[in-house]
């Protein structure tokens, strides 16, 4: 075998065992819409935790819970839900995402790694029990979310 | 000091201890009410990613991502949410908690060990990547799941 066919060969073999890997595309539009609603409504449960106990009375177990559940999420590649043909529709309800979230791939990739790494940030030194350092990270969390909000997110 | 009035001072600090340790009770019935559906559905979400990755292409990544989600929610405190006063009532839709989860503590408590129990071995055969262990897993995670839905779920 020639190298050349070797290496067509070998390529071949890592398509095809790329399209065996591939992530599957799960639901139907409208699930996907609700999906990732729900999502993002638990992320907004997690962080109105962590206000909370920043402001109130400091809870390492619930706040741990929280930001674990963050981090989870921020690794979740919650952004699989966002196919084509979910620019607009209904799942709890009217989808609130901007057309540029489908377009700009490289702003929606680059504010979603901004985000997941202040959401480890977070989990780090909710492990600590470190009410003031938690507060802190819990500010930079908040304003990667405001950033891609911003950007992305039709507002209320 | 007379060793009754040490423990009886013992155990003053030590409530007062609990007490600011306490966990917040976060949100309006209203919010709870959806935060718990959201928190849910998530877990629906992520239960549709690993069954359509048993029955169909195994991607190891999607797999890995979704149990650690459904792991990372068992343990979240998500019963914090089901607060006296949010027995009826309206989050994204009317909640479909029976009214014995709220009465029957016990219970409750039980159906969401087991399920905890199972989300931790799901998440544990996941990183594995084996994907006849991650099937029989889940099969005992979505018995978990029915058997709190029978007892204390009104299904649709």
């Amino acid at each position: 075998m020639k190298l050349t066919k070797f290496i067509l060969a070998t390529c071949a073999i890592g398509l095809v065992t790329a399209s065996v890997a591939h992530s599957q595309t799960v639901g139907k539009a409208e699930d996907q819409i609700r999906w990732r609603q729900s999502a993002f409504t638990t992320l907004s449960w997690s962080m109105a935790r962590i206000k909370a106990n920043v402001n109130g009375e400091f809870n390492k177990e619930q706040v741990v819970q929280a930001a674990n559940t963050i981090q989870t999420l921020a690794h979740a590649n919650i952004s699989s839900l966002f196919v084509p043909g979910t620019a607009k529709g209904k799942g709890w309800k009217n989808t609130e995402v901007k057309p540029e979230f489908f377009t700009d791939k490289e702003g929606a990739a680059k504010a979603w790694a901004t985000f997941s790494t202040e959401a480890d940030g977070l989990a780090k030194v909710a492990a600590t029990g470190d009410a003031a350092a938690v507060k802190a990270q819990f500010g930079k969390v908040g304003q990667s979310c405001k950033g891609c909000h911003d950007k992305f997110h039709v507002e209320d």
